[in-house]
C-alpha cells in the first residue's frame, strides 16, 4: 500500500476488495454475454472495471477461473429469477401457472429489449464455444440447465397438484422441451431484435401444457 | 509465377483457384463451427488448409467477407439437406410427415455424433455473437432461418393438403416453433454429449402437429 493511501479499517478493506470482484465479475458478464467467451479479453474487462491487471489475479487465478465465477454467478442470478417467476408464494396465494409463465416472458422480455438485444443468455454463449473451452465448462453448463429444469419441474407438478394442468403429463420432460425451445427463442429473438420469438415460445408451451 | 512451376491449362489454373478457395472455406466452416467466430483466427485457417496468406486476401477482402463467404456455403448446404429430408420426393412416392422428421433427426445425430458433438450450428454459433459482429451478419442469419422456416412450412402444408396434419394448424408458425426447438435442442446436445434433447425435441413436434 502506498504510503499517501488513507488508511482503512479492515471492514472498509474487505468492503473495496468485493467491490474489486464484483466490478471484475459485472463487467465480464456485460462483455461474455455481448462478445462471447472468445471475443472477451481479461485487458479490456479490467479497463471496462476500472481495476489493475495485478488485481485481476489477486481474485481469480486463470481466464478460465474468472469464466467459472460468472457462470456461477449468472446461476445464482437466474436461479432466483426462476424462484421468483415460478416458486411458490411466501403469501399462499398461488399465481396460476399461465401468470407464471406470463411473469417469467415478460421479465425476460424487459431484460432482453433493455440491453437492445445484443445480450443474449450467458449459459447458451459459453455453449455455442464449448469445444474450445475446459472440460468443466461443459459440465457445469450442463448442469446450470438441469437446474433449470429441474426448478421448473417442480413447478408444473405444483400445477398437477392443483389440477391445472394434466397429471399424466411428465413434468421433467415438459421442463426439457421448454429450455430447448426457449433457448434457441433467445437466440431468434436477438437476431430478429424482437420479442415475437420468446412469445410464441412461451404460448405454445401454455397451450401445450393446458391441452 | 514462378520460372519453375510446370505450365498449367487455363482450365487446370481455374481448378487450383476454386479448390484453394474451398480448402478455405472448409477450415473455416470447421473452426467456426468448432470455436466460435472470435475464436477463429484467420492465421490458423490458413494453416489447417495448407495455404500462404496472401492468397486468403486474393479470395476474401476481410475476415468478414470470409464470414459471409461460409455462411452462404454452410446455408446451401442446410437448403440441400431440407430439401432431400422435407421435400416432394421426385417419383411422386411421398413419405409420411413422420418420416420426414425422422430422416430429418436421423441425418443430424448421425452428423453430430460424428464430430463428438463438438460442432454445433452455424447459424446457431454465429447468432450468439451477433452485437459484436457487422450488422450485416445478423440481417443474413435472420434470413438463414426464415428460409428454413418457409422450407419447413412449404412441408407441412403437403402434409396438410395430404390430409396427414390437421388444416387449421398454422404451417407457418408451426416451423418457427420447430426451429426455435431445434437450436435450442442442437446446443443442448452438445452440452450433454448426446442425441435425446434431437430427439425430444422431434417426438414433441411430431405429436403437436397429429392432435
Amino acid at each position: 500500500m502506498k504510503s499517501t493511501d488513507t488508511p482503512r479499517s479492515h471492514v472498509q478493506r474487505r468492503g473495496a476488495r468485493s467491490n474489486t470482484r464484483e466490478h471484475l465479475i459485472r463487467a465480464g458478464l456485460e462483455s461474455v454475454l455481448e462478445n462471447g467467451w472468445a471475443g472477451t479479453s481479461v485487458d479490456k474487462v479490467l479497463t471496462t472495471a476500472g481495476v489493475p491487471k495485478g488485481s485481476f489475479y489477486h481474485y481469480f487465478g486463470s481466464k478460465d477461473d474468472f469464466g467459472f465465477a460468472l457462470l456461477e454467478t449468472y446461476q445464482a442470478y437466474f436461479l432466483r429469477r426462476l424462484e421468483r417467476c415460478f416458486g411458490a408464494r411466501p403469501n399462499g396465494v398461488n399465481p396460476s401457472f399461465t401468470h407464471k409463465l406470463a411473469a417469467f416472458l415478460s421479465e425476460s422480455t424487459v431484460g432482453m429489449r433493455r440491453f437492445r438485444w445484443r445480450r443474449g443468455c450467458l449459459v447458451g454463449t459459453l455453449g455455442q464455444e464449448v469445444a474450445g473451452l475446459h472440460e468443466g465448462f461443459r459440465k457445469r453448463l450442463d448442469a446450470s440447465i438441469r437446474d433449470w429444469e429441474a426448478q421448473l419441474a417442480a413447478s408444473i407438478r405444483m400445477a398437477q397438484d392443483g389440477g391445472e394442468v394434466r397429471a399424466n403429463f411428465d413434468a421433467d420432460r415438459l421442463a426439457r422441451s421448454f429450455w430447448a425451445a426457449w433457448e434457441g427463442a433467445v437466440l431468434r429473438a436477438r437476431l430478429a431484435r424482437s420479442a415475437a420469438p420468446l412469445v410464441l415460445v412461451v404460448e405454445d408451451f401454455d397451450q401445450l401444457i393446458h391441452i
